[in-house]
């Protein structure tokens, strides 16, 4: 019976700890940051790790790589599994590459037992998802999903040496000759650690992601009058930074009023002028992060936050500039994908609950071409980004068990051994 | 008779705008720093114009020059009047400055009216009231006044050359030999502009300080956690600059709750841990500055401070670091000086309001060893310690007016010609 296969928890643990020693930190993270040399290393390894299981790797233009596992009716378009293996500078070990690590495990543990899908299944590594060393993140899966340019992408420079995304591929041999709009998926999954505390906290091990926020990104300036803190009347002043106190309780409001999706914050990059503390404050710049998986509670919140930076400006004199400077639209994934890894979390009988995606994710572009859905494992605490970024062995294990599960259901089982 | 004379308005406020000549900006402001070559020059300039109006100008260890006339009776301690010529970095003509020349055209006004007082009378200079070269600020009438060390004062040093203060007054000449605390006064005045915007939005020409606030100065620091703006829950927050904005929003209620006089104020230093947008604040520092001239008000405030930024550590389960740096008691100024002060404003008709000092001033801590008093004149919008200070000559020639009288009745008439 296929249905009582199960993946390899030690290999798929393994690997990941093989992969993490590629740019190891002192601390216990990795640094392998997209297109570097620890990249190349990383990617070499995988390439070899994909031969070795007997798919073919091919690399399209955005160096991007599609490890692919032929089926029984190679006329279909293959199923998709994967994430990225580039990390955040002094990141996590699981970010990212227990993803691609568990599409890996999935074809080792079909290998194992022998059996054939119908349609062809690839572990995929998508180029620059962190957007730490070459900005923005999710570049070459933007590109794909037609959000990003291809060429715009290609010219995009690194923070470190200014060369572009496209040297930097041909100097890490990873430009691919694949035309990245050529690749068409029947499905898509992506698995990844939570990044947020919730499945964590309530001990369940497998995240249905059924919706990915949207999120609107504000840029806020508020200017008032610089004066001394001991001689200006509490009435005669336009203090910048109580605005801004005003606003930062509004935005915690606005998304308590939307509980319990809605997350609203005032982000940690602020500042304050002119930097004495005997001077009231008279220009504050900060940015806001309104996020929602449906776009009529975030264009809800957005008129909100409008209207208080409004009133919080005419009450206190302030000249207030408020800028929405991104917007991405909320994801609902594809019902067929969902089901898929729900079915697969009854039969097998592990811990699940429906989950939206708080960050975006590759499969969130992924998303606009192909029928994708993500599966999220609980990290300690919830931190990731963080050298610390811990996640258990045992859920790594069950996500995966869903993932191979999800996969067979999806492609289709063709023949098995025994 | 005496009552009939008057300062010559012309020559005050020529002599304000010729000291503002030396260290003069692009702007139309003074860069004049305690110690600095400009200051020198400015000394200098004093001291000729002291001598010329036949004063004898002697120095102490900080370089306090004081400017003599001798009176009729040289057993009484001398009235004295004055305040500070250095300024802040690209700071304005008025600040200090039109204490102490106010003081030398009350001179030059006794000289032209050939008036011999009782008590001696000095126009007095004090060093470095500003702190913006050698911190903290008013160090010389600080030592005057008990509240620092003489030896701890010397020792400071310069934020440019690194020089102490010892060596900055011989490298200029100004280091003296009249011992700094022996020297009493009689009575002492000091005129200086509001520095705030009172008098100038209520169209009057003359405060009468009767008293200048306490000030209790503060540093927080407040530590949450760290996390993604998106994948964080709402309810799973510790969000640093969440606390920050309930005590900013705090520190102005109780500042409203003491009305009109107190003042309370997060400053324009602020910092805000990690700095990132998608990252929520970690760690925020922040000063906090609360001001009232009754010490019993003070210290309600200050409990009100305590209990509400522990409330707040606790609601969002926050670090909490408080720490008061510093606290400077409440001046009520001598009652027979203010009293003088009143009484020149109802002689001569000058439209005068009793007021509170916001900021520190020479005169607070010359308080703790004479009877002491200060005489505001209102400042355009409030503004100083910037190139665009501004001030009226008709504002300031009835500020010095009252001076005038003030002394006189003061220090005593001994006799005048015609």
């Amino acid at each position: 019976m296929t249905s009582d296969i199960r993946i390899n928890s030690q290999r798929l643990w393994d690997s990941i700890m093989e992969m993490a020693t590629i740019g190891a930190t002192e601390n216990g993270g990795s640094h392998r940051l997209t297109l570097s040399d620890e990249d190349k290393i990383g990617r070499d390894l995988f390439t070899q790790w994909c031969e070795d299981a007997g798919m073919t790797v091919t690399v399209d233009e955005l160096g991007d790589m599609f490890a692919r596992r032929e089926g029984q009716d190679n006329s279909q378009h293959p199923v998709g599994m994967g994430s990225h293996l580039d990390t955040q500078p002094y990141g996590g070990k699981f970010d990212g590459v227990f993803g691609v690590l568990a599409g890996l495990e999935v074809i080792r543990t079909l290998n194992d037992h022998g059996i054939q899908t119908v349609a062809p299944l690839e572990v995929v590594n998508w180029t620059n998802e962190e957007g730490a060393r070459i900005a923005p993140s999710m570049l070459a899966s933007g590109v794909y999903g037609k959000v990003f340019d291809l060429d715009w992408a290609l010219s995009r420079t690194t923070v470190d040496t200014g060369a572009t995304m496209d040297d930097e591929l041909k100097r890490i041999g990873y430009k691919g000759d694949l035309p990245i709009h050529d690749h068409p998926f029947k499905g898509f999954f992506e698995c990844h650690i939570e990044q947020g505390p919730i499945l964590d906290n309530a001990g369940i091990s497998v995240g249905v992601v059924n919706t990915a926020q949207g999120f609107r990104w504000y840029d806020v300036t508020l200017e008032g009058f610089a004066s001394h803190t001991g001689s200006t009347p509490m009435v005669s002043r336009r203090n910048a930074l109580l605005g801004m106190a005003k606003i930062v309780q509004a935005v915690d409001d606005i998304a308590h009023e939307h509980a319990p999706l809605a997350r609203g914050t005032v982000g940690s990059q602020v500042s304050v002028e002119p930097g004495s503390r005997n001077i009231i404050p008279s220009k504050v710049s900060f940015t806001v992060d309104m996020r929602h998986p449906s776009a009529e509670t975030l264009d809800a919140m957005d008129s909100a936050l409008r209207q208080v930076c409004e009133e919080v400006a005419y009450e206190i004199g302030l000249e207030l500039s408020l800028e929405q400077i991104s917007y991405t639209e909320p994801v609902a994934f594809d019902e067929t994908c969902v089901s898929a890894v729900k079915s697969a979390c009854e039969m097998l009988g592990v811990s699940h609950q429906y989950i939206t995606s708080g960050a975006g994710h590759d499969a969130c572009y992924v998303a606009n071409i192909a029928p994708t859905s993500m599966l999220f494992a609980p990290c300690k605490d919830g931190i990731s980004h963080h050298e610390s970024e811990s996640a258990k062995q045992e859920d790594l294990e069950a996500v995966t068990n869903v993932l191979l599960h999800a996969v067979l259901d999806y492609a289709g089982i063709s023949s098995a051994d025994g």
